[in-house]
């Protein structure tokens, strides 16, 4: 079955005392779940050993109430008691025959304590990273000594969990060994500051511990950043060499990457697959033991030439991972093209970022796989099969009509345009998101294996189009329009002069071609992606473009998907302009006026033309008319009609794809009460986890 | 005991149903534990009912998974599983002879549904509240009935938990029957928009059902907001006298205030006590029902005069209740001056901001009740009573000194200057901070009162004296400095040229009087009120000032103490510039040159001076000469010595109470594991609650 030329990426690998089954690695990554919903968590990893991952990693893991990373939900081993959440975890992810492994870390002056409400930790005085107004106090030598007592202990309770691999974590500007190697967190004049050799010295007796503690039993990974792209005051790739050379024999395993976490995840926007190469190539050529590397890898031809021309030896992946639990299982059993491929949108990463559980715009099991008992591959054939009408082909219609035929649904998807996939084609065109067709692209190439599901473009639909079809079941995900109107967050009422304003045009007119020209504004009260992309698109062509936003920061929920350094980089080398702070007050079609939100007076600017990204409308006239026709229903054997997606209300591609899927598994099934999930109670007791644990 | 003057505050006032023992009404509010911590959040409002409220409500309530709050942690009552939470909280507040009220609440378009995934209801089609990329649906007449039976089944439930009040919710710009008022939310065509007698109906509507459904045994609350502040996109105070005329006798209690949250709970430095009253008279004048109504009340003159004056029946207070859970009772038992006043500093609400557990700046056991056992007013009496010395008298020192003095303890403090407070003295005369000296007063009051504490003024202390002093423990709480050197968040190795310019200028060279003159910059890397109270004084003093921050934002933290939105407009009325992300290149005593973050690009400006406000160093040269006298302790008796407070870790005023505190409770008490306290752990049941519950 499978193809040979992939037959390296199944040879198993020596890691220390344990042995991978294959090179896929999932490297450690938040999820938004951790310690606050271990049941959630464990399942989810489990999906991922089942999908044939040989290593299945935690996020990070607090091993200190003096590294409580509140709000942040991480994996947390502050004592006994947080032993069985981990344990449910190993035990799910053995099952399967891959290897656990734990990312232990004290995060230092990148800690919260907002929860434990002890005293921040770093190398040197400082203010803590995240804008906290505490700061971190220098350790003495008895803390350094006490922060490795810690790490052991973790490391020991790791391994009583079932972990086989416990990691040092000197990665993301995130953990007191990384924070020992900078010049900017330590400024120490004794053995552990100044030279080198002194700031490598703390990770090196680390390592070495942690060694002595486990390492009969479990292997130690070094989880490590060779560049940091903040020039001297942050790690740079020639002293990451030389670390790298002084402790190369050290760990079992490296696992290398870029910090922070917006340079090692970037998105699908801002780079390729791959990316990380030249700055973690030299690893290999440096240490004997085996390296694992990052790239967002969901081409195994790309994974062959990284272990073919020596750059990694095992393929490392987080999103990858999530998008598709089963890569490797697909690649193993020959069906590459059923690889749902990471669009690289950072969605998984705004979970973890607004505390919320994990999702992902490709695998919309993603989260699920405890509460809803969701499954990536797997899903319940239809009680009864019946026809089901889906009108839109777009994103939340094409996952529909997918799972539908699934489930065994005699399915007919009718889309009004000449090709699929919605506002995910459309957006697709615009720069830097070509990677969102890939949602469309794996639905399609899904529905053209079912025979059970029949689409039919250029096909815009009636009401009486519907009625005369003949299906039990039709669901409507006919989508969205950007609203001209100025409608939105900061402007409830809208804005005058702005709805029929020739000047004024909204994102659909620049993804259907019709584009400004000369002195252009974007007016983005969104706050998101969309804005940026539209700004990027105009200054391409020639626009001297303008980014307004009544924030007082552009794109300021980017930050959860780690787009917004990017996002503000791109912007300032493009030479657009960023105004925050400013509503839009008036516009004749050759002068915009300005109203400061704060001190309210007004400015007057040139502008040619407004681009006005503030909300959208669902196109949901179709099923207006329907629900108008409801006596008509039954004549014509229809049973249900339901409006989905943007249709119902617009949102991300994630929750459009999330709308279809869900759509579909809900058809025919029983009505849950108002909770259609299993829950987390709270307990003093931990032991109480282990009820619902198989004896 | 009591002043007579006071008797009224403690006549029952009949709420419906039930009666309030007094006029003592703890009206809802967030803490960051919610449904998260149900052991602790019962506890927490256990003290508020043992300290002598009458009622005592609950934080706002997810009626619903389509109103998830997430990541905020609210009360829940999406369905059964959820009473065990609630009815602990009940047991607890009954105990004491009190009320447990609920406040119920669907949030609409200003809940995320992060953890649910449901999609977002709201009158009319509209963008989230905050900023989360997906839009809510306008709520079909079909939604409005569900919407109607969750709200009556959650007030069925909050019954079923014990509860004796059910609010229903339409304030802060919060909740369904709000959004239903308000005309930037609600562009409804049907019976629900429109006119005011439509936007009113679902209000009247969810009244009615409340009472129908629990009325013949619980009160019904409603919580509505008078004014937003907003113009005419919001509730104004003409239309809001409209509406409580038209609903005047349907509740059972009016509990009014202004929305948004920003605009009821203003921090002291942009608002008094009582200054909500010319917002919320009206409504006594309009129902015979009783009234609640909030103003950060602490003095019971003031109390007594709402009352007299006719403004409200009842002494609503969120932050007061924080600050001293004790309050009726210290006025119940004439201690009127051991009542600990609420500062005003908006501390506890950054609990709600920041998903943790709310912590007080007054108060350091708020928080604390059930994970570390700690009362507001009671403490164990020291084993051993033994000689204490405190160095320094600001917040740390005096709270220890206190605390200690509580426990027995022979203690005594020396502080270095003529005056106590330290930095809250110093601090208490900027522009709008004059309450922060509170903090001092309460505790110099209290000291003043042990016989067995004595406090010595301008008594700096060397090494030699404290081991002189024969002392056993001696704790070193001598506070910090702000550095000049531009060492911050981001420059974390300072900026060249600043440590030893005669025109660059420190917090604290401003609170010693050494003040810049003529064009000044004030240069936040720090992020919360300091660098605007800097701007401030120094516009009052005739400075042109312009406030620069690398952050995008001027004073990001403070959102999480609702300042963020007062700090902006004073700045702006004061006409000081905000210049954010950039940060400095150069000073040469009359040009500075800054640097864009995003674009590099540098610019000049006149400039005769610069305020840092960067970060803090720890004045901890007296704890460090005393480590290395280590040798000479034991010959002097003493057997500890510890440094607490800013000395140790610069942090918030709150940061250094609890330090202080925390010493004087763990001063000879046994050491605890890693983990000094109680925590919750996850189970998939909810009856595990029970488990610590009294049976």
């Amino acid at each position: 079955m499978r193809d040979p030329r992939y037959d390296i990426l199944f040879t198993p690998v020596k890691i220390g005392p344990v042995t991978a089954k294959n090179r896929f690695f999932q490297v450690p990554h938040c999820n938004g779940m951790g310690h606050a919903m271990p049941l959630a968590h464990a399942a989810m990893r489990e999906i991922k050993a089942e999908g044939g991952w040989a290593v299945v990693s935690t996020e990070e893991c607090e091993i200190h109430p003096s590294s409580d990373l509140t709000p942040y939900v991480e994996a947390r081993l502050w004592d006994d008691r947080d032993i069985p959440a981990l344990a449910l975890m190993c035990d799910k992810v053995h099952a399967h025959g891959a290897l656990a492994a734990l990312e232990l870390s004290h995060n230092g002056p990148t800690a919260s304590n907002l929860y434990s409400r002890e005293v921040l930790l770093g190398p040197s005085h400082q203010v803590s990273k995240y804008g906290y107004p505490s700061q971190a106090r220098a350790m003495t030598l008895h803390d350094i000594r006490e922060y490795r007592r810690w790490h052991r202990e973790a490391a020991l309770r790791g391994k009583r969990a079932g972990m086989d691999i416990i990691y040092v974590y000197a990665a993301h500007d995130l953990s007191l060994p990384m924070h020992f190697l900078q010049r900017r967190r330590n400024q120490r004049s004794d053995e552990y500051g100044g030279s080198l050799e002194n700031r490598v010295r703390l990770l090196r007796e680390v390592l070495q511990d942690t060694r002595d503690a486990v390492g009969d039993t479990c292997a130690v990974a070094l989880r490590f950043a060779t560049e940091e792209l903040l020039g001297p005051g942050g790690v740079e790739l020639a002293e990451a060499q030389d670390i790298v050379g002084m402790l190369a024999e050290l760990p079992d395993l490296w696992d290398v990457n870029l910090a922070a976490w917006y340079n090692d995840s970037v998105p699908s926007r801002f780079a390729t697959e791959g990316a990380q190469e030249p700055f973690i190539d030299f690893v290999k050529k440096t240490t004997t033991k085996p390296v694992v590397g990052v790239g967002r890898f969901t081409s195994p031809d790309t994974m062959v030439s990284q272990i073919r021309r020596g750059v990694i030896d095992l393929i490392g992946a987080a999103r990858p991972s999530i998008a598709d639990p089963y890569l490797p299982r697909k690649i193993e059993e020959g069906r590459v093209d059923d690889i749902r491929e990471c669009i690289g949108c950072n969605i998984c990463v705004s979970g973890d970022m607004t505390i919320s559980p994990i999702r992902c715009t490709q695998n919309p099991s993603m989260g699920e796989e405890w509460r809803k008992g969701w499954h990536p591959e797997r899903i319940r054939p239809a009680p009864q099969p019946t026809r089901v009408l889906v009108v839109g082909g777009g994103p939340a219609g094409l996952e529909a009509a997918r799972a539908l035929g699934q489930r065994g649904h005699d399915v007919s998807l009718a889309e009004s345009r000449k090709e699929l996939g919605g506002r995910v084609t459309r957006e697709a065109r615009l720069p830097g998101l070509a990677e969102w067709a890939r949602v469309r692209d794996w639905r399609v190439g899904q529905i053209g294996k079912l025979n059970n599901v029949s689409v039919y473009l250029d096909s815009p639909l009636t009401a009486q189009d519907v009625i005369d079809f003949g299906a039990e079941h039709v669901v409507l995900a006919t989508g969205c329009h950007w609203r001209r109107d100025g409608f939105g967050r900061s402007n409830g009422l809208g804005i005058p002069g702005l709805a029929d304003h020739a000047r004024v045009f909204t994102l659909d007119d620049l993804m259907d071609g019709r584009l400004p020209e000369g002195r252009v504004t974007v007016f983005d009260d969104d706050g998101f992606y969309y804005a940026s992309v539209a700004a990027e698109l105009l200054r391409a062509r020639g626009c001297e473009v303008a980014y307004v936003t009544p924030e007082d920061s552009i794109a300021p929920w980017s930050v959860n998907t780690l787009d917004y350094r990017h996002i503000r980089k791109r912007m300032a080398k493009l030479g657009i302009e960023a105004i925050v702070s400013h509503n839009i007050a008036g516009f004749d079609g050759s002068t915009l006026t300005l109203e400061h939100e704060w001190d309210e007076q007004r400015t007057e600017r040139p502008c040619d033309a407004i681009v006005t990204i503030t909300s959208r409308l669902p196109d949901d006239a179709l099923y207006q008319q329907l629900l108008l026709r409801l006596g008509d229903w039954g004549g014509a054997g229809i049973r249900s009609v339901r409006c989905i997606g943007d249709a119902e209300a617009p949102g991300l591609i994630a929750h459009a794809i999330y709308a279809g899927h869900r759509y579909a598994r809900e058809l025919q099934e029983p009505v849950t009460g108002e909770v259609a999930f299993k829950r987390h109670f709270h307990t003093a007791d931990p032991d109480d986890l282990r009820r619902e644990t198989p004896a």
